[in-house]
C-alpha cells in the first residue's frame, strides 16, 4: 500500500510516493511550467535511473496523469500499478480559521476552501486546482487536505489578533494564521523525543529558514505565536520578501511611484527581502560566497537576516518565559552554518549557547544534531523537516479513521526508535561521508 | 535668563520657560484650537493662578504673540519682559537623515527641513510653522531644532535598512527613523546615573509607553534599534495606531473596502490600536477599569499591548546579548503598574525580576524608582522622562557655542546630584504625599 502526497503551485505538481509497509520512500518527482508550451517532468526512484522527459502539459489533470504513467512505467517508475495508491495527501496554504487539523475532501470541504481563496490568492486557488484534477485521475481513493495554517490555530487572541478596526477580524477575517505548520508539527514532535520530554510539556523556538520563512514560539507542544500573519509576507526577511516593514512605507511608496496596490504587492513579495538589499541574488550561498568576497550588500543582507532571526528568537523566549530548545530546520536553517552562528552567537546570557565547532560541521539535510555546548541550558537542535511524512501519515489515518488533530495524535516519527531518512533517496545518507558528525548526533 | 521651548503642532502650541539660574521651570502653558474660531490658552507657574484665556487666534504667529503677553501678564506670568527670553528650543519630529544632533535655525536648516516634510507630512509641516512664527515675535535670540529623530542616527544599517528595493533607501529615503529620541536622550543618561555606569558603557531597554508608544535598545550608551520606523506609525501597539501588522493587509484591506491610499494611512494611524481593539477607548485608564469590569475587547487591547512590550524587550536583549536595565517612562510608563506587570512578570529566565510590590506603589512623574528585585540580575526603573529639560539645554548650550552630540556632551541631569523636579508645577511633588515611595527611590 502506498500514499501519494501532491503539493500544485500555479504551474507546478511536486509528488512523493510512500510505502506505507516498507517505511520509506519509494519515488519523488516534479512537474514544472504547466500550462506552458513545454513541460517538464523530473523523477527519482530508488535503484532506478533519474528520470527526466519534456512534454506539452496544458493543465494539471494532463499533470496529474503524466505522474501517474511515471510512477508505474516498468523501466524508471516505483510500482506496478495505481491501483496500489490507497490515499493521496494534498497540501493546502491557507486554512483561515476553518481547518484546525488535516481533512477529507468533499463538496463542502471544497466550498469552505473556495471561501477563503481571497486571504492567499496565489496559492490556494493553485492547491484546489490539483486536488480537482487528482479526484478525476483518481476517483476511488480518498483525498486529503493538509493545511499549513492548522498547527497554528492553538495560538491565543493576543498572538492573532492584529491592533486593528476590530471589524476587519469579524468581517473580512483580518487576523495572523502562520504558515509552516506542517514543518513545525514534524520538526516540535521531534525535539520533545530528542528532549526525551513529552511534547505537550516542551517549549520550544523553530526556526524554518528556506527561501520562505518564519519561525514559532510552542508553548506545551502547541504553537503559540508565529512570525507569518494573514499572508506569508510578515515576518523574517525572506528570499525575495520584504518581512516585517513600517506598513506607512506601502502608501507612501505607493504615491512617491504612482504604484497600484497589485504592483506594491508584487513589489513586496517578489522584488524584496535578500534580492532587494543585494540586487542581484536569493540563494543563500551565493548572498555567503559574494560577502566574503567583499560585496557590502551581499554582507548587508546577511547581517539584516541573522539580526532579524536573533530578534524574534529573543521575542519569543520573553513570550514564552521558558525554552527548552531552538531549532533549525528547512534548507538554510539544516545546511548553513553561518546563518545559525550568526542568528545565536553571544547569547549566553539568554541561556543560550552555541558550539561553534559542532555548529559548523552540521550541514546535512539526514542528520539531527545538537549543536548547542554541553552546559547549555537552553538545547539548539537542526532538525531536517520532512513535511512529506506528516501529509502522508495525516492522509494514511484519515483514511483509516484513526485521525486526530495532533494534540490527540501520535505520528510514527515520535518513537525513539525513529530515524529520518534519506531526504534525496537518490542519494545515500552523507553521514557515512562525514564521520564528524558522528559527535553531534542528537540521537 | 530664561529659555523657552516650543512644541508646535497643526493647530496646538505648547511651551515651557526655563529659569537658567535657579534651574527650575517658572512657566508652562499650551495654546489649543489654533485657526479655529474660539482659540484657548491654559498657562501655569508656580506662586501664581492657573490662567485661562479664550480669543480668536488665526495662525501661529498671533499664538505666540498670545503666548508672550501671557508669560509677561504681571498677574499670572512668570517674567518681566520678553527680553529675558536668550534663546528658544523647538521641538522638530522628522530630521531625517541631515540632522544628528539638535542645531540653530537659519534659512539653510530651513530648506533641508522643509526638503524631508513629506516622511513627516503631519507633524514638520506644522513645526516648520511654529519656528517661522517665533522668530518673527523673537527676531534677535537663536531659534534651536530638537529632532526626535537625531538620537537615533547612531543606529547601524541592519537596524536602520528594511529588506525592501535597494533604490527605495537610495531614492526615497525609506529607512528606520525611530522617534521620541528627546526623551531617550533623558531617560538614558539618567538610568547610567541610577546605575553608576559611565553612559557610553551602559546597555538599556528604554519603553517609552504614552498615546505614542516606542522602545528604544541602547547599546554602550546609543541607540542600537528602536520600534518606530520611517513613520511613528511602527512597532508596539498605540492609542489609535496599529503598530505592526502584515504589510500584506495594507493593500488586501484597500481592496476589500475600496480605501484610497490616504484613507487607509489615516485608519492605521487614527482608528486601530487600543481605539480599534476596544471600539470605544483611548485612555489606558479606561481600558484598565473596563477591563476590570469583565469588557472583553477592553481585556484583550490590554493583553495584547503589554504581550508586545514584552516581546520587543526580549528581541532587544538579544540583540544587545547583555542589559544593564529596563526603563519604562512617559505617561502610561510612569503611572501604570498593571501595564509594567503584564509586560515583565515571568521574564526570570532571562534575569528580569519584577518586584510586585515595589512596582505597584510606583504611580509617580517626580519620582525615579527601582522597581525590580533586590537580586535582579536586570535592573527595571521608572524614571519620568522630561523632553522640555533636554530642549531647554541644547538650545542653552547652541547659544553659548557649547554644544555637541549627546555622546561628547554632559547633560546637567548627568549629574549625581541632579533631582527632577515636579512635572506639573502647580502641584507640589507627591513624594511626600506617598510616604510608601521612599523605599523604592531609585537615588
Amino acid at each position: 500500500m502506498v500514499i501519494l502526497t501532491l503539493n500544485c503551485g500555479s504551474s507546478s505538481a511536486k509528488y512523493q510516493v510512500y510505502d506505507w509497509d516498507k517505511k520509506d520512500v519509494i519515488g519523488v518527482g516534479i512537474v514544472e511550467r504547466i500550462g506552458q508550451k513545454e513541460s517538464n517532468i523530473e523523477q527519482k526512484a530508488p535503484g532506478k535511473e533519474n528520470f527526466e522527459a519534456v512534454k506539452s502539459c496544458p493543465d494539471h489533470k494532463v499533470a496529474v496523469e503524466w505522474i501517474m504513467e511515471t510512477l508505474v512505467d516498468p523501466d524508471h517508475g516505483c510500482m506496478e500499478d495505481m491501483s496500489s495508491i490507497k490515499a493521496v495527501g494534498h497540501r493546502m496554504v491557507h486554512g483561515a480559521e476553518t481547518f484546525t487539523k488535516s481533512v477529507i475532501v468533499n463538496n463542502d470541504v471544497l466550498a469552505m476552501m473556495e471561501s477563503v481563496n481571497q486571504l492567499a490568492p496565489l496559492h490556494n486557488p493553485a492547491n484546489l486546482t490539483g486536488i480537482r484534477a487528482a479526484q478525476q485521475v483518481l476517483p476511488d481513493v480518498p483525498h486529503c487536505a493538509v493545511m499549513d495554517t492548522a498547527w497554528h490555530q492553538t495560538m491565543p487572541d493576543t498572538s492573532f489578533m492584529y491592533a486593528l478596526p476590530y471589524d476587519w477580524y469579524k468581517d473580512y477575517k483580518v487576523r495572523r494564521y502562520g504558515f509552516h505548520g506542517t514543518s513545525y508539527v514534524y520538526t516540535a514532535k521531534r525535539a520533545s523525543v530528542l528532549l526525551g520530554k513529552d511534547p505537550m510539556k516542551t517549549n520550544l523556538i523553530i526556526a524554518h529558514i528556506g527561501n520562505g520563512s518564519s519561525i514559532c514560539a510552542v508553548k506545551d507542544g502547541k504553537s503559540y505565536d508565529t512570525s507569518m500573519g494573514m499572508t506569508p509576507l510578515e515576518g523574517l526577511m525572506m528570499g525575495t520578501r520584504s518581512g516585517d516593514i513600517d506598513p506607512a512605507i506601502v502608501t507612501y511608496m505607493m504615491g512617491r511611484k504612482n504604484l497600484s496596490p497589485e504592483e506594491m504587492d508584487s513589489t513586496l513579495n517578489k522584488k524584496s527581502g535578500i534580492l532587494g538589499i543585494t540586487e542581484e541574488y536569493i540563494d543563500r550561498r551565493d548572498v555567503h560566497s559574494n560577502a566574503e568576497k567583499g560585496n557590502k550588500q551581499c554582507l548587508l543582507a546577511q547581517d539584516m537576516e541573522t539580526y532579524r532571526i536573533r530578534k524574534y528568537v529573543g521575542a519569543y523566549y520573553a513570550a514564552l518565559g521558558k525554552v527548552d530548545a531552538i531549532v533549525f530546520t528547512a534548507g538554510v536553517g539544516e545546511m548553513n552554518p553561518t546563518y545559525r552562528l550568526k542568528s545565536l552567537k553571544g547569547l549566553e546570557a539568554l541561556g543560550i549557547i552555541i558550539d561553534e565547532k559542532k555548529n559548523a560541521v552540521s550541514r546535512s539535510r539526514n542528520a539531527e544534531t545538537c549543536i548547542s555546548t554541553e552546559d547549555s541550558p537552553v538545547k539548539i537542535f537542526v532538525i531536517p523537516t520532512d513535511e512529506e511524512l506528516v501529509m502522508t501519515e495525516d492522509a494514511y489515518a484519515l483514511m483509516n479513521g484513526t485521525y486526530d488533530v495532533h494534540t490527540n495524535f501520535s505520528y510514527s516519527f515520535q518513537s525513539p526508535d525513529y530515524r529520518n531518512k534519506s531526504r534525496d533517496t537518490a542519494l545515500p545518507g552523507d553521514i557515512a561521508k562525514n564521520p564528524e558528525l558522528e559527535g553531534i548526533l542528537a540521537l
